[in-house]
């Protein structure tokens, strides 16, 4: 089967110039199929800072009005996209953005706004895999944002962990499917304190052990949540990574 | 021979929802192959001032210095093409942004800075037509931003009109091809002031004269000039419209 690999980069590695292309030099030199998702949040903040327009926040999370939307859809289409694909470009590779309804290839409802209202925010429904694999089977590498679509015109805003997940779990039927997680962590650690502790092979039953010992709390509970899944699902190896450790293989893999 | 239409649509007609709709509707609705450019000026002007950043103007032109390229960037290749794209999609059309070095489609080299340096301003080189034509046979819509860039990783900012012409000249081994200017003007008047004075068809010899006397002067003069290099060049058709002669028909078309 053929192999392919799913590389999701987070908004802080954008950020970090040298770093990022230490993973894009990696990320290139991949054999097999390629496709490369990415989030931007930490720019969305800056570009909404400096226009001076202070999101509403719910329960800690931002709410994705209009106008957070358009920031939205500037920084992860405009901005991050495109210079990721100019850089792989630059690599070799023939990179193509894939942003909100390009293709009908993300298919997303509006979140429903009870019980809450999170705004434009958009659940994925469907993601049309063989398009996508007519696309790689032209020798394309996709780079998704995780700006979406209802298909119906609307742009929505997705989580860039789903959307990276849900392409996974899509061309699963034509790929062996690896799916790599770059986060600001080198792994899952059992004492986040101590970078010595880190798990190489984390298993669904430490995960939860680990999250009801409370070692595990916070953001990289949904995130994991998410990625067990997609192993459940039929993906051959989840790994979660820094820059550092996705070179050196000293990272944790998700087993079940 | 196959029939396609490069469609070009500027900044003003962006900023007004019911026109846009208009020449959007009428595009999804024609025969043949299509292709969508568009430009963006005025939200990007918009964007920069709510940022407060003044750009930089010599003779009255904008340089594009690193901010101003990635607003351009936020703007055209973000905001406005993922809109455009959602819309078309919503109409039916399995449309396709293209960015950048998307595919590496168009290939620019960075302006010179002798005589003037305008900064990251893009010279196209090459349109691969042969990737185009393959989109287009997979039954796609490309939507072009004016974003290109050097294919070495530099982003660059070229003019839409020229983005157009490019593309059209660069598929006519494979279609027929009609390239249609959507401006904020009817069509080329004979008196600027009297909208009656509208010339059905426009001959090069005729724009000279209008030139020559000073009735036609400012920014349409580069734009008649690139359209009629496209005609030269073999293009089939090329017609001047705003969106109510578009659909009227009531258009100027240029002929040599």
């Amino acid at each position: 089967m053929r192999q392919l690999t799913v590389l999701k980069i987070g908004g802080e590695l954008i950020q970090e110039p040298e770093k990022l292309s230490a993973v894009l030099t990696h990320f290139t030199a991949l054999q097999g199929a390629k496709i490369l998702v990415h989030g931007g949040g930490r720019d969305a903040t800056a570009l909404s800072e400096q226009m001076g327009v202070i999101p509403q926040m719910i329960d800690g999370r931002r709410v994705t009005d209009a106008t957070q939307l358009e920031i939205a859809t500037m920084v992860y289409a405009g901005k991050v996209n495109t210079q990721l694909v100019a850089r792989l470009s630059a690599y070799g590779e023939k990179a193509l953005g894939i942003n909100g309804s390009d293709l009908g290839i993300i298919q997303c409802n509006k979140r429903p706004v009870v019980p809450v209202d999170f705004g434009y925010v958009g659940d994925i429904t469907t993601v049309n895999g063989s398009t996508l694999d007519e696309l790689i089977s032209l020798g394309i590498c996709p780079v998704f944002s995780a700006i979406t679509s209802d298909l119906k015109g609307q742009l929505l805003n997705t989580n860039a962990d789903t959307v990276a997940t849900a392409i996974a779990k899509a061309i699963l039927s034509d790929f062996s499917v690896r799916l790599v997680y770059v986060m600001g962590i080198p792994g899952i650690l059992a004492d986040i304190t101590n970078p010595l502790t880190l798990i190489p092979k984390l298993s669904f039953d430490q995960y939860l052990n680990l999250k009801a010992s409370g070692r595990l709390s916070g953001g990289i509970l949904p995130k994991l949540s998410n990625a067990f899944e997609a192993l459940k699902a039929g993906v051959s190896e989840v790994i979660i990574a820094n820059e550092t450790t996705l070179i050196s293989g000293k990272y944790t893999e998700l087993c079940l």
